[in-house]
């Protein structure tokens, strides 16, 4: 990396930042925390307590259900702004709904339903377990072939295992653009594009990359996606989901939960379902307003920032990660567990260790270090490129290199994590 | 009713009033509005912006990702909660999760997919419409006959109705207890006896009833049931549902939204779907934190109060409701379009009128009183037990009385409404 690996280095880059001042807009009340784990839940925005308190106190306390006029709304609006500074998607083809896994549910039921003469999903064998899960429920559920697909544990699916895959009978296609494990960034144009020549569809999960990496969905001539929005979109524990449905192909699918949020003229609540012909047909009803209100001041950031600059200064951030690892992980038994190059990942970079669990405990209890582990083997690290700073992530590395160094991690209990 | 319908008799009734003082446990910083729709959303508890708060600053901002340590069982405990003080339910019986009408879908599709002999679902013509429309897709879905059955409209559903269309091919019932129109209250323990005997499920929605009347569903053997923490239970904008499966049930049903939040050991992110056998396999992801996190204190007030507590002086407000209606609103052209007796009902009263929507408007911007409006005449008016008082009832209806009498709603164009 150009500048080297010194802690100078990290502190030149941070003096460089055109995103530095973007740090003081998140609450860090614990200046010695590091925190590496926003890839799994962001920051709080500093604006959002002071948003929060009034759509409580005012909207609900004292508007009451009256407030419903402005709410009812507002998770289409959002899904505008994400479309335009997010996803690379066109009005009216994004709207926040329910959780990643019920938009999953609902649009690849959607899909499937509607290509009744094929008999096939692929998905990557390394995915996020909710999407593995969801999918095997509906091949069972509709005896569809699932075929799981195996490539580079550590360096994403590769595009020939998914070209020789891709045969007549497939109908849908399920994948992460970037990995919840490794990180690994697929290339979503070129995917979109032997699907369509196989007449499949692709779905994509974007809970690792939206707010992360740049999202070209109308470019690439995406059909469907979903995704989170408590990752680098800082919208708060469990806010709400995304889920995306290219605009010619909302009339014709169908989701299978009929809820009356996707109603025409959902208060005349006639007899009959009869979705309106927009994205509003893939939602199901009254969402959690105080967790999808939350979305709104931690999206402005983003747009405010830019996903370009962002993903600018994220790649430089991994390419730090991967510096720092190379140097004094490598030597303590650490290997990598993601794409080498920075242009290959989203924002988060894995290590494997085989002690990875103990250590990103003791991590955290003794060096004020947050990054997370996954199963069986692996460290991830996030850095958040809105909130993190390069000498921060020196610290961390260097204060990791410690704890291993001295074995620290050593004298627990060598259990697993319940937490996300 | 005792003491007659002057305003004094209504002061006297809230001098006597055993729960007058949880009134001010809730924010109401109007003391002109009277609010008549918390069967649409409750008011805000003072107790709920200062835990929100502690959830949003300590928790998300402080804790960040490590709070999910203590978050992660928050619907389970709730659910207990629930379970023991709200809906006569056992232990490890009912738990948050999605909305109502995701719970619906769940509940309805275990059910039909563990009784594949019997092809008819059974549900009231009248039901809210998210009900209907989420049984019209899982019928159409896999071929069965959905029968709507009719009785009369402001009544509720008649038992005689309901018992000669339970043959042996019915496999599901799903039904309000509390009717979200009329407020008819359907005996709980007849239906399940009836759909028992003739081996059919029956899938309650609670959303009006839960915390307005007391629920059985341990002692009348009920299979399963859904509902809202937001009406009677005052959990906020769109806080997530409940749903409850009888125990004995739990490990032969399988919803059909494989989601990790119903894997055994989730974080081992094992290969297949391998659900716990408890009701938390009825989850799917992550919950909406924030607005789960507000049903806390809000329950916390209703299981102060106690449900028989709060249902005895529901009952005295529903008949100063009817009494007043009688007297002052029949000679103005409005007729009940709820059962006679408040036995017979929930907490709620309707009322038809054909200028029900003008009427609905012009007393909530002229006279500060909010009760809401249902297709295509109704005027629905939802005292809340917990923070409605008696003369609050005696001066919406006397204002109702006025706005009326002196045709003050002639002068609005009659449209339709747009919120809940």
């Amino acid at each position: 990396m150009n500048g080297g690996t010194t802690r100078e280095a990290a502190e030149r880059l941070d003096a460089d930042d055109p995103l530095a001042a973007f740090r003081g807009r998140f609450v860090a009340t614990d200046p010695e925390l590091i925190y590496l784990d926003g890839n799994s839940l962001g920051r709080l925005p500093a604006a959002t307590p002071e948003l929060l308190r009034g759509v409580v106190e005012q909207g609900w306390g004292d508007g009451l259900v009256r407030s419903w006029e402005s709410w009812i709304d507002w998770g289409s609006r959002l899904g505008d702004r994400l479309a335009e500074h997010v996803l690379g998607a066109r009005p009216g083809e994004v709207v926040i709904s329910d959780s990643t896994s019920v938009n999953l549910f609902k649009l690849a039921a959607a899909a499937l339903d509607a290509a009744p003469d094929r008999g096939t999903v692929l998905m990557d064998a390394e995915d996020f377990p909710t999407n593995r899960y969801v999918l095997q429920g509906l091949a069972e559920q509709r005896g569809l072939r699932l075929r799981r697909l195996r490539s580079d544990l550590d360096g994403g699916l590769s595009l020939d295992v998914l070209r020789s895959a891709l045969d007549g009978d497939v109908a849908l296609v399920v994948l992460s653009l970037v990995s919840y494990r490794s990180g690994a960034l697929l290339d979503m144009a070129a995917v979109n594009e032997l699907a369509r020549a196989a007449g499949a569809r692709v779905l994509w999960d974007l809970s690792h990359a939206a707010g992360a990496v740049p999202v070209e969905l109308a470019a690439t001539g995406a059909d469907l996606a979903a995704g989170c929005t408590y990752k680098y979109l800082n919208g708060g524990p469990g806010s709400p989901a995304f889920l995306y449905v290219r605009r010619e192909l909302q009339a014709a699918l169908r989701q299978p939960i009929w809820g009356w949020y996707g109603q025409r003229d959902m208060f005349h609540m006639g007899p009959d379902y009869d979705p309106v012909p927009s994205i509003e047909r893939f939602l199901v009803s009254t969402p959690p307003l105080l967790s999808l209100a939350a979305i709104d001041p931690a999206l402005a950031l983003v747009e405010e920032a830019g996903v370009e600059r962002i993903r600018a200064k994220g790649l430089l951030l991994g390419q730090l990660v991967t510096d720092l690892a190379e140097e004094w992980l490598t030597p303590l038994g650490f290997r990598p567990a993601s794409p080498a190059r920075p242009e290959q990942r989203g924002s988060h970079v894995s290590l494997h260790h085989p002690d990875a669990w103990r250590i990103c405990q003791t991590l955290a209890s003794d060096a004020r270090v947050v990054c997370d582990y996954r199963v069986p083997d692996r460290l991830r690290i996030g850095p958040s490129p809105l909130y993190t700073g390069f000498t921060e992530v020196w610290d961390a590395v260097h204060r990791l290199r410690e704890v291993v160094a001295r074995g620290a991690h050593l004298s627990r209990p060598a259990e697993l994590a319940r937490v996300t």
